[in-house]
């Protein structure tokens, strides 16, 4: 429902910030009732332009919003089922009972066009405006936009090398050994370096000692009316031993039932790739050497639907867990799919590489799933949705037309929030970074045997700065902004990767024929070497990640500053200040007996 | 100097907390501006007896005294070479020409007799009063305490698991597979358990979340006076480029030439171990099977002196790195130390157990290190000091008597600080962490081919709690409290040490002779399986981490409880003070235009 009449009441063009959308019936007294406690907050409020910026402004103001609380109130007005009790957010009662239907920010076509023309409409190569993207979505989003960009200039390097590697003879397979060492070399370094680059853009967005606000249930928790021993306020509760329960007895089998069902297709896959391989050796034309890719590509794209369902069912799985905080729920699914993923997407390469030791057809399947599952997911995360996205926009212009003529061209206020209100909604970097981890995954652990890897997922890299970017200003509604210091549980996620790539390697190392030619009597000293020289550098690494500091040292210097300017604040404000006596804690009358 | 007129003016007993020791020439001029000083800062100071423990009292003084800066002084009255500039601590520059020769806290002999009596006195076998040990010598030594006698406990089922082992014919060596499991899990869980107990412990002394001050430079540092970027106070400058170049080009080759030594002399002790054998198999006679000790007894000996020789050597290298920090200098000497003494102490059972591939051998080699090094570090370490301590005080005892007769039993004040400025100044806990550390890696790594290693370690532990706290209330002057929320870089040593003992424990798993018959054809297959297993175990390990809270859950219930009501209590002082408009941040008018 569009109050028309609230809009555009003054000359000048009025800016909302966020937009709340209730259902289409909703009662006027629940209206009436939401609008009189916004306004109760709102009774110090004052205007902040300029001094934060648009996301700090809509972050808070979802904040404000999320902590309006129910103080006698029952229920709400009009809604007897929609059940309230003092301290209940009203917001996540109003959400859950799909009273309002969705709260989002509403882009600003001014800053997006700007923002849009240095992000992806330049035709000149350049780094992205990480800053503006800040200013517009919050740091969460540009820290995934930066390291995108830190991921793709880290994999500059290694494209270098590779491509003479993969067009001069370096390719046999015998001589992969440097490329292995240089691999796991590699996987370390880059993901230290991260976390100073991570650091330098969190301290210079001020997010990097940013103290965790105090986490609301989430909205779809539910339990029994309790109370929270933390807050002390009445709080649904739900017992952690049930919630154990669900974990370890349906969510866990669920996922081993997963895993084995991916390795069952795994094993389809093997037996169709020897079908096609016989009928190319019974018959050697083009179109049967063709046919060899065909199970590849094949049983990408089944991984890549194995992938997409399972995360529904993922996501299914831990709402049920009923996780109090959004931060736990959110750790239950990285965890579920992660996991998941890592096995469907890598198992058929494991086994290729370390069972079937074929390294020709290790390099084949890894090319085929590398180049199909970027083409699905180009295909999926960017031309779809802005197709469908098209097409609505389409429809919704023409009926406006119908209705009424404009002459300006711009469209008024109440069309754009109608326009962005269809829009899809951005459902977090999850996905990005998943993808991202992915790519990782793909280079770091078998590259060394496919040296175009790198090259592929560099030349991804790009188009997804570009698709995602598009896709964020065009294509879904604005997010709201999140404040964040670094790249969260997918740093740990990226590192779990970089430790069983250099296991990996070292492995690929030890059955190379070269290696293997220095123990021409023995396979066990072959083994027990390449154990020894595998936990030397899982050593090595474990010591590498203490001694690169994890923030650079002169910003390490500012904030001690900071910190050392705040304390020498506080002692001349307690020397000044009588009520506080902090020198009569010091009993130095007692000093000194004997000098 | 000891200004007896200051003493016991007044007809009740007065007790002062730190003494100053001058040096017996210091010009009166030095004393005068030093005592003004200390009166220019004490002029605000009051009694705070009874809100602090007596160590933190202690602990305060020190703080003011190591922060008693220098103005415009160029130098210390009367010493015109002890160069002052502003900012520099004064206490640190007295000290480190020499003119205060130290500062120490007095002992008060009432605490301490009902200290020692409910510590060590009593016959009753119950556990340490660790608050009591708390309050009078603060947190740091109290953790220590805690830690050993948790490790003491950890260590029971372990032993009671050992001794059955020992006695019946569970003690051929073919069945310490059972054993070795055992311990690859208690290694890993009690180190976990102890950050959960080490935790409460901190809580309820209340330096669980304390923050860390800032640093000052220790009083060795020395370079150019230059200015501090974070203070912007006057102080020396070292660049740390050279200091990395001691480091690496100096210290690090001393270290691998003690390395080198060490392995040279294990090699020695080889020799003779060979020399005896063979003279028991030519002649096996009671007096020749005793002679096969004496190697084993001869090199353990050997190993504590050169961990004695060693450990001057590396304080002396450390302290010429010139490190700013002391927490920097600590880590540095910790690091040298532990290296060193981890392979002067275990190289030669990884020696035995996985070149030789003896078990009798090392088994026994075990059993005399193990033994002799307790037997020697109880006595350099308790019944040595005490000794000497006591004929120190018998001398000083005598002397006073010859001067005058008391008829109190008690010794006066001037005779107490006399007796204790003569005691030997307590060195801090890292000698007893890295006993313990020792003992530890003897218990984890090999004790399944020793299973009474437990049994003995339990036995030290028991002795060491009673010579520790004897030597900390009768031998040593009392040491400065050192507030402290947990052990500090010794959890990480442990836990390295765990990991070590996993993956010695996979090794000698793999190398016994039940697991071998499993794999009669092929030894590849054997290699390979015990290192899949032993990459889960540490995959395992490593998740165990995560899901064993650091901090137990109503620890950290009380700890949110605190930080949301500080919290509220500031919404609450913000919102009354007209000063801060905290609201007005919030564009607040801005909000709701479509509803």
């Amino acid at each position: 429902m569009l109050q028309e009449s609230s809009v555009d009441s003054s000359g000048s063009r009025f800016a909302p910030l966020v937009v709340l959308e209730l259902a289409s019936d909703t009662k006027e007294e629940a209206i009436a009732w939401l609008l009189s406690r916004i306004r109760d907050r709102q009774q110090n409020g004052g205007d902040g332009d300029g001094f934060l910026s648009m996301a700090e402004c809509q972050y808070v103001i979802k904040h404000e919003l999320d902590t309006l609380r129910a103080k006698e109130e029952t229920n709400v007005p009009g809604y007897s089922h929609a059940k309230l009790y003092p301290g209940k957010s009203i917001i996540r009662r109003l959400l859950s009972k799909r009273i309002l239907i969705q709260m989002f920010p509403l882009h600003e076509n001014e800053e997006l066009k700007r923002l849009s023309f240095s992000w992806y409409k330049k035709v000149k190569v350049s780094l992205q405006p990480l800053d503006d993207i800040r200013h517009y979505y919050g740091e969460g989003q540009a820290l995934y936009f930066g390291f995108l960009e830190y991921f793709t200039f880290a994999l500059v390097p290694m494209a270098l090398i590779g491509v003479p590697y993969y067009l001069f003879d370096w390719e046999d397979y015998d001589k992969y050994v440097v490329f292995a060492v240089f691999n796991l070399i590699w996987c370390t370094v880059i993901l230290e370096l991260w976390k100073r680059r991570s650091a330098s853009l969190a301290y210079y967005w001020g997010t990097l000692c940013r103290k965790k606000a105090f986490e609301e249930p989430r909205p779809g928790f539910h339990g029994v009316l309790g109370h929270n021993p933390v807050t002390g306020r009445a709080e649904p509760i739900y017992p952690t031993s049930k919630r154990h329960l669900r974990v370890y007895l349906v969510s866990l089998p669920f996922v081993l039932l997963c895993l084995y069902l991916s390795l069952y297709i795994m094993m389809i896959y093997f037996q169709m790739e020897g079908w096609a391989l016989s009928i190319y050796d019974e018959n050697p034309t083009f179109w049967t050497h063709i046919l060899l890719f065909i199970p590849s590509i094949i049983y990408a794209v089944v991984i890549e639907a194995m992938n997409l369902i399972y995360r529904y069912a993922a996501e299914f799985l831990t709402e049920w867990e009923n996780h109090r905080l959004e931060s736990s729920y959110q750790n239950h699914l990285v965890l579920k799919v992660l996991v998941f993923n890592f096995f469907n997407c890598f198992a058929s390469l494991f086994y290729i590489a370390f069972v079937m030791q074929d390294m020709e057809l290790l390099r084949q399947s890894l090319a085929t799933l590398l180049i199909t599952s970027q083409i699905l997911n180009q295909f999926m995360e960017a031309f779809l949705p802005y197709w469908l996205q098209r097409r609505r926009n389409k429809k919704m212009i023409r009926k406006i037309q119908k209705r009424r003529l404009y002459e300006e061209k711009e469209l008024p206020l109440v069309e754009q929030v109608r326009l962005e209100a269809d829009m899809s909604t951005y459902l977090g970097t999850f996905d990005d970074y998943l993808e991202l981890f992915l790519l990782f995954g793909y280079v770091s652990l078998f590259s060394c045997v496919f040296p175009l890897a790198a090259v592929l997922v560099v030349l991804n890299n790009i188009t997804e700065v570009y698709s995602d970017a598009f896709k964020m200003c065009r294509v879904f509604k604005r997010p709201f902004a999140d404040p964040a210091a670094n790249i969260g549980v997918w740093q740990l996620a990226f590192e779990a990767m970089s430790v069983i790539a250099v296991v990996t390697n070292c492995a690929l190392i030890g059955m190379s024929p070269q290696v293997r030619s220095y123990f021409p009597e023995s396979e066990t000293q072959l083994i027990l070497c390449t154990v020894a020289a595998e936990h030397v550098l899982l050593g090595f690494k474990f010591i590498l990640t203490f001694l690169i500091q994890d923030v650079p040292k002169h910003i390490q210097d500012k904030l001690a500053r900071l910190e050392f300017e705040s304390l020498e604040a506080l002692k001349k404000k307690v020397k000044s200040d009588s009520a506080l006596t902090f020198f009569t804690l010091l009993p130095l009358s007692k000093l000194l007996p004997v000098l």
